[in-house]
């Protein structure tokens, strides 16, 4: 343990000198990085070797899923293919062609005369980010820290191993071809190196985070470092009186049965009375859709096909063909349920009575809120972030889908020419404090 | 234990809802409530209260000083003064003056036709605040809060109890006249109450820590709220071969003596081959003013009468009238001194050589990276924010000194008509990202 310890420390120190390279290149330097990780991607030899990679992992993971080891959706999102890397190039070029925000003048104040203030934009440093099995997250993940000037250590689901290791074998060249240090980007290997990263709180700015709820929380409890990771996604989709039912099916179909395993998934439909019709037309489409529903009482008098839902069923985040259903009795009531078992991601009303969704998004507390759309919609790619790194839950730092502001933070650059704070003060000088 | 907590969580679930009011109310409406504060600390009748509270403190205060159970500076900080609450009372207008955050669009992007995406800016929600034996925190703080719609629960000190009390009576007085719920502001009692706080993730959404590195540690490892707060100050002044020698002095005598125990006070002095004239010009200096200076066996071939410094000063925050010095080779081995004993706080080089400042407020990983000035500037008053929660040395959300920029986050609102995630994709529907 200690020599892995010692291993990583050394991996995150010299990632870290690596990163400072980065950080000190130009906007178009990191852009340029981009473009030749995308072109590096694009080349048939290197596709090749990728898919080679990947074809071992998924002979793998395929016969585990075949003994029941693995998930049929771990092994769908283990497979890389040209399209996805195709995709993976596309979303490389747009992350290319954003505005650089490292090296900004966010502020510059006049403290006094020749005593200038400046807050100016730079990166966190060193990012530790842990995730699925998910091969194609290593290029977008390391695209978004190149892009921001970050050095970053990976570690991802084990049964992605080899495909891993392929990708960031390539990004290591690109960066060497581009005339950057490699060691900007390093692959663990195993737990015990995460367990070791998840200790240096002077070596590593920030976890990522991805996974399970469980996972999340566990890697919460193991470290100081601050952690930017969903710890979950209990959102829910209410059903106002003046909610059109067509509408109200379509958004709860697509918030439910589009992808149950998300985080933006709805877990929980509450409805009011008068919403009726929206109710029927919406558990008539979930039925249809092959999705479990549970009730409260009010809903299953209505409906008494539903089983029962029980208090445990409000907590609970599904991550699965599985919906609760609740009557609650106005707006307020819908707002307090959301605000005691609400995860803060995202919560949506489907109304077509303006001032009721007026009310709602001004009241709910989570980092989205929906009038009339569908809760899927809470992803960096589809509000236009370019990529995101993951969904933060958290209120600081960044909220929702993070992108590249998620990965930059600030220093204040303070130059004079010999003064003392000791000179300032009530019948001393007085700060001119003149914003330029 | 469990009545506390149940204390303490109704206090939050309260101050939450109160909050509400103040994050609904306008701009114009948070402003006038920091006025009425002022007005309300201004009034003599109130003056004499909080005055008559405050003796009570002093008296027994220093009573305990006398037995040496209280340091000086802490009775210093204690006192409260017609001249301190006139200078909370300016802090407060200035405050009420500052533009408002709350409301604010940040990005405003459609995602389609009828599918529009806002970023609007909104207060963190519940705030736990434990500091040191001030009282006027309490309105510094508090005023912080209420300015960004934000419920404060406020642990000040035990030595500052009463004066804290009727400080807090009077602000939720003012709250109530304004037409607000009191419950906004609370008042915790003792420790036992701060640990059910630090428990309360659900319902405070951010602890700032004040006090001493021991003291904060303490608060980070017992909670899973994001915790804001300085872990430490070990603060570095480096002399280029270019600096000038009186400058070196001047700064070094401010950053050191003028108030040994702030966080922005260095600890440890570097000096490189070629800056000798301004070390001897910096030492005589210190010495005069009674520093207890340390330093490497290089500084000590010149200073013979220096004690020696071990490896263990490097990593020392003194907060008291002690120095170590150390020569480096180079800026460089500055800059890697400073990275690897620093603080992430506040660091300065003196230099006449423009090239070196620039290459070292480039390199230095700092919340404030100086030249010739102080570092004793690193101070939300002195850069002009208004006022201050604390100074925090971590990189995320909020980084060096906070002002209300630190206690505000953001929502994604998002308005449709009926639109569904499934819609869209390779083959489906484009998103536009029009940004307005």
């Amino acid at each position: 343990m200690n020599e892995t310890a010692d291993h990583v420390r050394e991996l995150a120190r010299k990632a870290r000198i690596a990163g400072l390279h980065l950080a000190h290149a130009t906007g178009p330097d990191r852009r340029s990085i981009l473009l030749a990780v995308a072109d590096e991607l694009s080349r048939a030899d290197v596709r090749a070797r990728l898919l080679a990679a990947n074809a071992e992992d998924m002979h793998e993971a395929e016969g585990r899923r075949d003994r029941g080891e693995l998930s049929v959706a771990l092994v769908d999102r283990l497979a890389l293919s040209d399209k996805k890397l195709d995709a993976l190039c596309d979303g490389l070029g747009q992350l290319a062609d954003q505005a650089d925000l490292i090296g900004q003048v966010q502020l510059e104040r006049e403290l006094d005369d020749d005593l200038v203030l400046r807050r100016v934009s730079c990166p966190l440093g060193v990012l530790g980010v842990v995730f699925e099995a998910r091969p194609d997250a290593v290029p977008q993940i390391t695209g978004l820290a190149l892009r921001t000037g970050n050095a970053v250590l990976l570690k991802g689901g084990h049964e992605a191993r080899r495909s891993n290791a392929a990708l960031v074998q390539c990004l290591q060249g690109t960066l060497r071809t581009q005339g950057f240090d490699p060691a900007a980007i390093a692959l663990l290997e195993d737990r015990a190196e995460v367990d070791a990263l998840l200790s240096l709180d002077r070596e590593v700015d920030l976890v990522i985070a991805r996974g399970s709820s469980a996972f999340v929380h566990h890697v919460q409890s193991r470290t100081t470092i601050p952690v930017l990771g969903h710890a979950e996604g209990l959102c829910h989709l209410y059903l106002h009186h003046s909610a059109s039912p067509p509408m109200a099916a379509r958004i709860a179909v697509d918030a439910k049965c589009s992808y149950p395993a998300a985080c933006n998934a709805i877990e929980t439909l509450l409805w009011e009375p008068g919403a009726e019709p929206a109710l029927v037309a919406t558990v008539a489409a979930l039925q249809q859709r092959g999705v479990e529903l549970r009730g409260c009482e009010a809903t299953r008098a209505r409906h008494p096909e539903l089983r029962p839902a029980t208090e445990e069923d409000w907590a609970t985040e599904y991550g699965d063909m599985i919906l609760s259903i609740r009557r609650i009795e106005h707006i307020d009531a819908a707002i307090a349920h959301i605000e005691r078992y609400g995860s803060r991601h995202t919560e949506a009303i489907v109304a077509d009575d303006e001032m009721a969704a007026a009310t709602f998004l001004a009241a709910v507390d989570a980092a989205g809120v929906f009038h009339n759309a569908s809760t899927r919609f809470a992803d960096g790619y589809r509000y236009g972030l370019g990529a995101e790194v993951g969904i933060s839950t958290g209120k600081l730092h960044a909220r929702g889908p993070v992108g590249v502001e998620g990965l930059v933070t600030y220093r204040w650059l303070l130059r004079g020419h010999g003064q003392v704070a000791s000179d300032y003060g009530p019948g001393k000088r007085a700060f001119k404090h003149r914003n330029r």
